[in-house]
């Protein structure tokens, strides 16, 4: 933060362009400044006025005469370049500048920018923006900017930082944290980002002290590994990171030469970011909301075993239903559990999970009786997280409720989320004394109990040291020189990573083959550019085991082909190793623009395309993030033997996609793609029948 | 709802077993009744006391003197049935029973429910409950029951009705909508159903003239057709019917004897049947605020073309995000659209789709400039709905705006919403006059629109006289009266229905098979249960011509295996069409004890239960059905001829599902469940090449 620290504290800031007409950005700066009761210097600038709302104005930023901090340059992008020199002249460390007309506009403004950037460069004076609204202090009284960011409502004081993309959209989202009693610190509109960008923002805020929870929106990024170790550094520090990915839908098909390529996209490069990185992604407005709130209780789940207690048996199996497509576990009570629910929950209820205590329970004159049945259940060893419905209690329960926890609830280490209806306003600052955050659905509170546990994992994860170690194994990678590969070069290539590979000899007679180094069952097809349905010719032969089938499955199909295809160019026999009892995975890896080497594993064959089931990882890494990557697959249950079939290698799959990312990783200055179709799952091991490595184009190839 | 005109709008209501304990039932409805100023007569009840609030209390219901309509009896369990006797004597036409202790608790519970309904039916005397909130009419100021539904924040008034399994989840949902302003008429929480139940109570609400939109909250019901018939006449009268379906996980595996059958459940069926039905779908508290709004506007859109329009780019984005996740298309502007905007939107904006106007531009001073734009979108045929994302607009930027929507939005019959960040209450009035939903996230907003889209489809659908009469067609499908089918048998059982069917002769010897009346190509097995892998003992031939071909290969694999497998018990060879060049369906129908016969289509194969690719639809329904049906499944583009393959007879698979669903009707009194697994799609037809028809199990088997 000390690099950025005369821009998120200054002392004095130069307004450029303050008009009379009060909506002129420069104006909008002066004046919330003063309405906000910023205690540094404002200097106003327009050599039209010789005060301005009842301050000295100045004719340029260089005729002030005390030292500026920022100078926001509300003059429109024409008239920007001659102020930005003034402001280099005058040596001001930071500048904003709202107007649009620069990158975002075509050649003209993109000459513009470039030229803005090399003045600032040349003096050491950083930018924010251009086309951006700028930035909040709050805690500084400190609005160097314009638009939303700077007009009522204020943000409250708090510890959650924004940094974003899009002025008017994260806004929003500060707008309905603000709603739920969520207070701020600094907000942060980047604009075009000609010099500042989101990674250097979010990389000061993780330094703020003041900053314990960062939100941001963002729509593209030049250095997706950026993103992935800041994200990193945040989870090590425990400084949630909260992320809005804008524009997930894919333009039209990608350019890709491989399959695999084609059946991921940024998007999916994102996703596996978040994950690697343990950000957590928002996909709605009231998620940002509710999930700071969550984070700020400062409690994470041991576990994925969730309890959830009330009077509304409706919203109990709402919640059971959103539990369970979040991914958590109902806990199984204790007998000791039960007993102590016992004595406390009226005849007609149940005391197993959901626990329901019928309605009206929560009252004042219950209160003894609610407290109980809290505190059993979070006594028990097998809940690591509980929501408790209030849904439609009565107003004085509410408040009645509310105290409760706020004794039994404060001091426990598992989180407790509440769902309620009831308006009841009084009650809500006590459950905040209680650090129970409290949601008005219970798939809310699921999705937020089931957004604190994967947080914990991915702390549990980033903190693990052998994942780490596997990372740095991809220095021992083999390296590549080349830049094209023939299907056999890339199935050499992948034998020289440690993965297995079949072998295909093509001949043109049965004398040609060494039957001794291949291992059966082998296949046999005829191979001819001109026999497109080779079953329907006789020319393919399965199931080889002997010499002696070899040799006649060779000649039975070139003599059958010659007969039933006779104008067919014939090229021989391919003679192919067989898998056989395994399960058809498809797996590569793409060097993509934005975040460098993904590795990629999915479901193979036809369904492919069809069902997209596919898991990305940014490269490298080792073999328990491979494992979480076949965890992601809906095929998950084909490997672990479904249907009465044998259970599959899910080791030896591993291994190789992790000798894949390491790979990926220590050739990335070369090549492009990988693509291993299929990536046979076995019994014992995984073998790759067929592989494809793209080289990198070289520049004006 | 003439036949329940005395429930809903009471002139006299008994309360039975007031006390001074105002946390009784019997106390919270007369303090409802007193509080909302009911206009009819109140009688409390309760021989304890002479007077009660200031007005007569009589020892029991039929010491009152006047008529009563409904009586609420607030008395435990235990107390019911002597006070059901009492009412059944004073000829009261209504009870709302509160208490629990009936069948939800056990075999005492569910004699005394039994006695009490013997009692009631006798005296024609309709019971509301035991176990539930009871009902209030908004309107009217009726409010028979206790708990939430009766206590502050009482309901604006309103055209929304409520009917509830859930009393404390249900009136969440009621208290969602109200938040946002929207009214009610009735609301009842039916507890255990006794007597009148979910589905009468929903025909009442489609009879009564004050209620134009009915939401409801379903845990279970014991005929699921009767809410297919119910939201069937909802939709043809245009009053929306929005249904919460709680406890929506299957719970562990269900026993059902086929593979079609088991990768289902009675969720999968609700949803078919909501969108059979046009029923619409909530999945949170919020979709049943924001989708009432959106239909209280009275405007479908013709098509799922949408335009969004702001000053926000973060916004469009978000909205165009979740437009495509919705399903909605976005809108080309013409030419001249794009002229008009070009006149009133900024240089740095931009006129095509999304509109961007740029931040600040709705204002008082632009509001012509707002207007003309809004106008000239609107005026695009291209256009079927409109998102206006006013984000974070100042505060009088809102009212301005709003009021410019009031001129020009009111008589456009294309659906117009808007996503409002901004706390600006002043506004929304006036959005509200403009007949335009606001909602508090371009998400929201953009399926909100697609929402009204898919209701506007299943209207067109249900007016679809073809529709109906292929339903009728039903009553032509033949009868079968046995219980048992062989696989033969059931493959002639689908060659009745029309399906086409592929051969399989069982043969000792090449001898034995007439093969004129086989279809190649053909597929040779060797048949013996104790050789588990055909391939490896060469006990497998495919894609045979010729006579000649199959007598060699009848030969060949015979003689292989016995080589190979010389202890191997041989039933000798399984001669099969083979079905070559198409894709893998499975299709069956599952005769549910509550839906009656539900018929399957998904992908089949060895992904069938990894990827659960199904789509199902209640039986009967004609083509236009099935081919939705398909139409649903991710593996869609491969019947459409993905990766350059041939498309596949989707017209065919419609056939022949349309077929399957007349017969799984016609017979649903025998027949409990069809299995074709599978059903190939082929370039020209669909075929099945195997099938399972499972009887229903007679009584006392």
């Amino acid at each position: 933060m000390k690099r950025f620290e005369r821009l998120f504290e200054p002392r004095a800031i130069a307004a450029v362009g303050v008009s009379e007409d009060a909506a002129r950005p420069g104006s909008q700066t002066v004046h919330a400044l003063l309405r906000n009761g910023y205690p540094g210097r404002i200097y106003p600038v327009n050599p039209k006025y010789p005060t301005y709302e009842g301050m000295t104005c100045y004719p340029s930023v260089s005729a002030i005469e005390g030292e500026v901090d920022v100078a926001v340059i509300g003059v429109p992008a024409r008239g920007v370049i001659g102020v930005i020199e003034d402001c280099a002249k005058k040596r001001v460390p930071f500048v904003v500048v709202p107007s649009g007309g620069f990158r975002e506009s075509g050649a003209e403004g993109a000459a513009r920018q470039d030229r803005m950037l090399a003045i600032a460069r040349e003096a050491g004076m950083r930018i924010v923006g251009p086309n951006c609204l700028g930035l909040v202090n709050v805690h500084k009284d400190v609005y160097a900017g314009f638009g939303s960011i700077t007009r009522p409502p204020a943000l409250g004081k708090g510890s959650v930082s924004l940094v974003t993309q899009s002025g008017g959209f994260g806004y929003s989202i500060a707008l309905a944290c603000q709603q739920a009693g969520i207070g701020f610190r600094n907000i942060i509109a980047t604009g075009n980002e000609a010099d500042i960008d989101t990674i250097e923002f979010l990389d000061a805020l993780l330094e703020d002290e003041g900053t314990s929870i960062i939100l941001a929106y963002i729509e593209g990024l030049p250095n997706g590994r950026a993103l992935l170790d800041v994200g990193r550094r945040a989870l090590a520090l425990g400084k949630p990171l909260l992320v809005w990915k804008g524009g997930v839908t894919e333009e039209g098909a990608r350019a890709a030469a491989t399959h695999t390529a084609n059946l991921t996209g940024s998007y999916d490069y994102y996703r596996a970011l978040f994950r690697q990185a343990g950000i957590v992604e928002m996909r709605e407005l009231y998620e940002a909301a509710d999930y700071v709130k969550a984070f700020q209780a400062r409690k994470l789940p041991a576990g994925r075993r969730v309890a959830v207690m009330g009077g509304s048996g409706g919203s109990a199996i709402v919640f059971a239903d959103a539990a369970e497509q979040s991914g958590l576990d109902f806990s199984s009570f204790s007998e000791e559990t039960k007993r102590r629910l016992w004595k406390v929950v009226p005849e007609i209820g149940a005391v197993h999970n959901p626990v329901d205590f019928t309605a009206g329970y929560i009252t004042g004159a219950n209160a003894g009786r609610f407290e109980a049945a809290v505190t059993a259940v979070l006594d028990d060893a097998a809940v690591d997280a509980l929501c408790i419905n209030f849904a439609t209690t009565a107003i004085p329960g509410c408040l009645a409720g509310a105290q409760v926890l706020e004794r039994v609830v404060k001091d426990t280490p598992k989180p407790v989320v509440v769902f309620l209806s009831t308006p009841a306003p009084d009650s809500l600052p006590v459950f905040d004394a209680a650090r129970v955050p409290v949601v008005p659905s219970p798939v809310r509170a699921a999705r937020a109990i089931a957004m604190l546990a994967s947080y914990r994992e991915a702390r549990e994860r980033e903190s693990d040291r052998a994942a780490r170690e596997d990372v740095r194994a991809a220095s021992d990678s083999p390296l590549v020189a080349r830049q094209s590969f023939s299907e056999a070069d890339s199935k050499a290539e992948l034998a020289r990573m440690g993965i297995a590979v079949t072998r295909d000899v093509l001949v043109r007679s049965a004398a040609e083959v060494r039957f001794e180094e291949l291992t059966p069952p082998l296949a046999v097809k005829i191979a001819s550019a001109d026999i497109a349905h080779k079953t329907e010719v006789g020319g393919v032969r399965l199931g080889i085991r002997t010499r002696e089938e070899l040799t006649e499955a060779i000649d039975g199909v070139l003599s059958s082909a010659r007969t039933l295809a006779p104008h067919a160019r014939i090229d021989g026999v391919l003679v192919s190793e067989m898998v056989v009892g395994g399960f058809e995975l498809l797996a590569g890896a793409v060097n993509d623009a934005v975040f460098g080497p993904v590795v990629v594993v999915g479901a193979g064959g036809i369904y492919a395309e069809t069902f997209a089931d596919t898991a990305c990882r940014l490269a490298p890494f080792g073999e328990r993030t491979a494992r979480e990557m076949i965890d992601e697959l809906r095929c998950r249950a084909i490997l672990d033997g479904a249907r009465g079939r044998p259970a599959l290698d899910v080791d030896a799959v591993a291994h190789a996609l992790a000798a894949l990312s390491r790979y990926a990783w220590a050739n990335r200055e070369t090549i492009a793609e990988i693509d291993i179709n299929p990536l046979f799952a076995l019994p014992a091991g995984a073998v790759a029948a067929d592989a494809l490595i793209v080289g990198k184009r070289v520049t004006g190839e």
